[in-house]
């Protein structure tokens, strides 16, 4: 097939379609994960850092949660410019830094993973390309096995990279991955049941001026991605905070012409969420709700997903995140596989 | 004087102006701070974590920057919800926690730095009220000494405490802020000279609709702290990326109705610029540039400030951004002395 003669987020839409069979292709993984993991947890490393951009860094902002409350680590997100501008050295013995990103071809990413190999660190890349410069350069590499990814926007690799950071981290700590196993079936449930309510968001939000994405906990992730997602195919102003974030300033700008989408899971991350809801309500915003929780909150809009156990919970909403950045799109006119002024690999220094 | 009374915008064009006298006075003050920063270096700590809300999360951003360069430290910036809502525990034995709020009344920092002390942190708390609760919570306090603040957006406060930061971190290598003494002379020099560009920056930009904010390296910390400010004061929909991340998606949607407000500063993080310029530039982005090397780069309007070292640049660079936040808001009918739906202190946990 040309590039030309595809439909307006052809790729896009078949990629999403995919993800129930990439959990289910990475869940039989699980035994090559476990191996990384069990390599890590020998070293016993004492902080992580992570690494990454774009997408990836919302997946390393996931990961994060995951490995303070799991493996109750310390925890920070590189900035690679204090690496790559400043030329930064600090002594990485037991520190346990994973990169992650889908092309393993980011020439900042590559030199943060070199620099902290030869500084101690021991090296993780995380990607959706065995065969890269950044799994060369780490000491471990896990394979998302997403597949060949040919929209620019990720969304298979996303979700995908999530569930490896859950199975590696949940091994670390010896887990067997238990709250996974249901994801394959849960995501198409999900797919399936969906569809009405991104559509009415669809609708519902494309004349929108202006979006705010928020969520709590593990749920911020979603909101970030969701923010990048809309940024990039549908070129709408959209902004994430956390929850807390949003209470400490930018809620000010929140109004009636701000619509405000709410991860909404059921957990410790969705209850801290009421507050926030409270306040943006009291500002008169549309809030559009996405979650397992979603139908528990007030809202102008829900789209509910099936329960899961919160760590996994952003695997699962993510997935109306991306058809609704998709749908709202198409329906602005432009073509989501192919967003103007991107490439599928960004090359920054 | 009553609240009733006051111009719109009166305390914080006060509390812009008395900048330059409250760097001399907590310049004024560096033995004391050096005096924690000899505890600090005694320690040795092998691992930074941050834990800051709202502007002071910026101010911590600047921080991780510091810490990482200067110190060659690897940073963490804390999530606090992994701690108050997850109830994390990790092993903090050689991990310096700074904690950053001006008020230090923030019950979710309150309870990272109780849990982290007892974790076996070393616990320092920067505030601008040394009787707080998060300064009797954590071993040392670093007080910044910026007096009252009355207007719900800090200003005076957020660039104390980034010369308090700056200064601390210095002096932990025995630096002796050498880079800062011309700070107070350097902050009135802006003051003085900025005020037209300024003025015409507000003119251009009173009907943006939507903006942009970016720098890299230690101005990425400038570039959050405008988006927040113009968000809450004027109730701009302003959205900060560092200029790396913004190549990687949400490029795609600026274009000619997007106003990017650039932080160039002379030094390695402004040549780092000139990319991301070139590329929001492609896309007839209007770009007002800021910084001591705002004239050497195409902008559609630029203003200057003077020239000094670039790891305390953040401290003067935000003295124009103030000021532009201030104009919007008031040429937009605003009072960012009270924006509506804030308090100065935000009670999150």
């Amino acid at each position: 097939m040309s590039e030309a003669t595809a439909r307006p987020g052809e790729r896009m839409t078949a990629e999403i379609a995919e993800q129930p069979r990439v959990f289910a292709d990475l869940l039989a993984q699980h035994d090559r994960i476990a191996e990384v993991a069990a390599r890590i947890a020998e070293r016993r490393p004492r902080f992580a850092l992570l690494a990454a951009r774009g997408s990836s860094d919302h997946a390393a902002l996931y990961a994060k949660y995951l490995l303070e409350v799991l493996l109750e680590l310390p925890v920070g997100l590189v900035s690679p410019s204090t690496t790559t501008l400043y030329g930064a050295r600090p002594d990485l013995t037991d520190v346990l830094l994973l990169s992650v990103s889908q092309s393993g071809g980011s020439p900042d990413l590559l030199e943060v993973t070199e620099s902290g190999r030869r500084s101690g660190a021991l090296t993780v890349a995380v990607t959706n390309t065995s065969d890269s410069p950044l799994n060369a350069a780490a000491e471990f590499g896990v394979d998302i096995r997403a597949g060949q990814e040919r929209a620019v926007a990720a969304t298979k690799s996303y979700s995908a990279t999530l569930l490896a950071l859950y199975l590696l981290i949940d091994a670390v700590r010896g887990g067997s991955g238990e709250h996974a196993r249901a994801l394959p079936e849960l995501a198409q449930r999900t797919l399936d049941t969906t569809g009405d309510a991104v559509a009415e968001a669809v609708r519902r939000y494309r004349f929108a001026g202006r979006m705010v994405t928020t969520g709590r906990g593990y749920s911020s992730a979603t909101a970030a991605e969701a923010a990048l997602k809309l940024a990039e195919t549908s070129y709408l102003s959209a902004r994430a905070y956390s929850g807390a974030d949003l209470l400490h300033g930018p809620v000010a700008a929140v109004d009636s012409e701000t619509a405000v989408l709410a991860l909404c899971s059921a957990g410790k991350g969705g209850e801290a969420m009421r507050d926030v809801l409270d306040a943006v309500q009291e500002r008169g915003a549309d809030i559009c709700a996405i979650g397992s929780a979603a139908d528990a909150v007030r809202a102008s809009h829900r789209i509910g997903v099936p329960d899961c156990a919160e760590e996994v919970a952003p695997v699962l909403e993510v997935l109306p995140v991306q058809r609704l950045a998709l749908g709202l799109a198409l329906e602005r006119g432009g073509d989501p596989d192919n967003p103007r002024g991107l490439k599928k690999v960004t090359r920054t220094r």
